[in-house]
């Protein structure tokens, strides 16, 4: 096989055959495709796509790239849940203690942020003592013990996909649905869940910026993951203003805790209850609302067995930025926008994000919103406090600010907090 | 300025700015922008295409990457040309010493071959004793002692262009007009000529199969040559068979002596003589008629100064290949079709081309052809003769030879040898 005829072939608007697929992942995972060869290569793909034949077979060559991880030794059902990255979607934290106080196990793995969306890996690192990286039998470890684990994808897992991913970051060629659909499911079938929750983002603050690329996105997602045989669903939720009152890490850990306890901001209330609903549902789980796991108290047990099972206090300070400053309402009126994109740069600015992988996050910087969209507010009244460790850090971070909320006479409209939902 | 936002624009269809082309033209020549950053960018490039304004301005900062010859203080006008690439194009071997001997100073720059079309080097190089690179001293001395000079372009001349160059062939990112037309330009206004005729293949042996595609190249390099300020005219010619009757490096320069000494296939001589007339329009040169330079031995004269001054010997006996092997007519009728592409493609397995650039050519193999199309020939009459160094390479030769060539009871179409003349 020849790589620069696979190339020419997707270039030249032709479908590739399985045996082109195949071979062209093996060959860039063993470093004989070099890399400039595969970013040509999936710069065509970006322009000229793929069809869902293609796609499945992509997926399923990154899949065979490493190891494939099975669950069906445990005596209870597997469900997980990805979302495409948010600004203040810290969803996952209440979720998989909530679904595995449930009934079900939720074997997540999980990454880091890079750029305007935070990773659910450093919000957890802000607990001290907690660690990310976990073998495989640890792993099933901690899930016998809490019925849920967040932790690091090993690096035997779709070796071929964090290659790619690597390089697509750099090359421009993220923004494809082919690509951004096989990535997200090539980890996630070879993670081994049974069933499988997607939350598709969209909005501002969102990859997908529209309902329409949103839809399409998990679509393809839900196809390729019914057809590897694990139960998979989405929903599009919204992502034109941020979730929840809180973004930052440690910030979204105790929102996520309030939530865990009874409270918490309503929105991020409604989607995780929503959620967790739609996983027990396609693990085949009935008769339990998360709704009163959340009030009774064993979501919250969950969550600290989890934490402590990871080496982490579930009880301790977590770290909090040296800086503040208040941002306050221009004017009275209501709170019509609040853009979750404007919201999540500031809160990189001001050191929750990272720029480049081998970058610390601050996990105290971040941002906590007084108001939500909707809101009235009164001139002079406290919008936000933003969070950071060196106050240099506000000038900027009030700069992507700029422009990014609005306070008028009229609401604005918003979008629902679920759109729609996608099956197979 | 950032690499991925350059990437992204043109992958969306937006026209670069003259500073993004600058600065990603000096940044991959410097190594901060990396090969795969630059073969996703061809790739979009190729894919999205580039104006008018981009494509000069790409050709202009590929010049700036590097050194610009001056012959302004030459006592005659300078005059070059250049060819796409077909199979027996050996034109610049007679041409260059027949325009020297008119009048104009021919300063030409060459490559070597690569793939199925041979290189001038190549060929040259087959006379012992003569050598390639030349330093730019030498180069004048050359000029001026025999008023043409054909040597190997200095790693100094457009670099930007030789990375870009050999980074498109391995990424299949070649075809693209922009980057053909830049990659040429840049490499032929670098050198400094006055004026340049530009010979654009038309057929399955050119890297152009149709006329339209021939069209835009040449309509694209005279606009960036003239406003350049090189007077620059461009001629579409046939290349749907091969050009006279030799293919191969020493049996092209003896048919190109030929040609010197008055004789030579009939359209070999006929392009030769159109190319210098028109090298001596563009120059300014009048009152001088090349088929007599042919005649009175001056363009001879010329090729044997020439050659002598880069070492070589011009009476000397070239290298023959140590086997041949004669393909016959399989029937009586008329040679209706001889593929240029699959005769280039025979003689490169014969050992006349290179695989990598790493590799030797064969100075003997090649194909010597008894009958072009549009002649009778009469069953089991020689059609071809090849020649290679060993017998084991014949039978993959005659693989590429098949459905090649036909013979029939009539004739079939053909293009004419000068299709079309395109000016600014």
């Amino acid at each position: 096989m020849d790589v620069i005829e696979v190339i020419v072939a997707k270039r030249d608007g032709h479908e590739l055959t399985a045996a082109q697929i195949d071979w062209v992942i093996d060959a860039y995972t063993r470093g004989e495709v070099a890399d400039e060869q595969m970013s040509a290569l999936a710069m065509a793909i970006l322009l000229n796509g793929m069809n869902r034949r293609e796609i499945a077979g992509w997926t399923q060559a990154m899949i065979r790239s490493g190891e494939r991880m099975d669950w069906s030794a445990l005596d209870r059902p597997t469900a997980d849940k990805h979302s495409t990255g948010g600004v203040g979607d810290k969803i996952t934290l209440p979720l998989a203690p909530l679904v595995a106080a449930c009934g079900a196990y939720v074997p997540q793995l999980s990454g880091r942020g890079l750029g305007h969306t935070g990773g659910t890996l450093d919000k957890l690192e802000s607990i001290p003592g907690w660690r990310a990286s976990l073998s495989n039998d640890e792993m099933l470890a901690v899930l016998r013990s809490a019925g849920a684990v967040v932790c690091a994808a090993g690096s035997g897992l779709a070796p071929a996909d964090k290659k790619l991913y690597a390089l697509r970051d750099v090359t421009g060629t993220v923004e494809s649905i082919p690509l951004i659909a096989s990535s997200i499911m090539s980890k996630k079938i070879a993670e081994g869940t049974g069933s499988l929750v997607l939350d598709v983002k969209v909005g501002s603050g969102a990859f997908m910026k529209t309902v329409e690329r949103a839809r399409e996105l998990a679509e393809t997602m839900v196809a390729l993951g019914t057809d590897a045989g694990v139960r998979t669903v989405a929903l599009l939720t919204a992502m034109d203003r941020p979730l929840g009152r809180a973004v930052g890490n440690a910030l979204e850990v105790e929102e996520s805790v309030e939530v865990l306890a009874g409270g918490g901001p309503s929105d991020v209330v409604d989607l995780t209850v929503r959620l967790a609903r739609e996983m027990l549902e396609a693990a085949g789980i009935s008769g339990k609302d998360p709704a009163d796991a959340l009030r009774d108290g064993s979501a919250m047990d969950s969550w600290r067995r989890m934490i402590g099972a990871q080496g982490g206090d579930p009880d301790a300070v977590l770290p909090r930025a040296a800086e503040t400053m208040t941002v306050e309402a221009p004017l009275s009126g209501v709170l019509g926008r609040l853009d979750a994109y404007a919201v999540g740069l500031a809160a990189w600015r001001l050191g929750a994000g990272r720029a480049r992988k081998e970058d610390p996050v601050s996990f105290g910087a971040g941002i906590t919103l007084h108001a939500k969209p909707g809101d009235l507010v009164r001139e002079g009244q406290p919008l936000m406090t933003l969070h950071a460790d060196e106050t240099v850090r506000f000038e900027r971070a009030l700069a992507a600010l700029e422009g990014g909320y609005e306070v008028g006479p009229t609401g604005q409209e918003l979008l629902p907090l679920v759109i729609e939902r996608v099956t197979a």
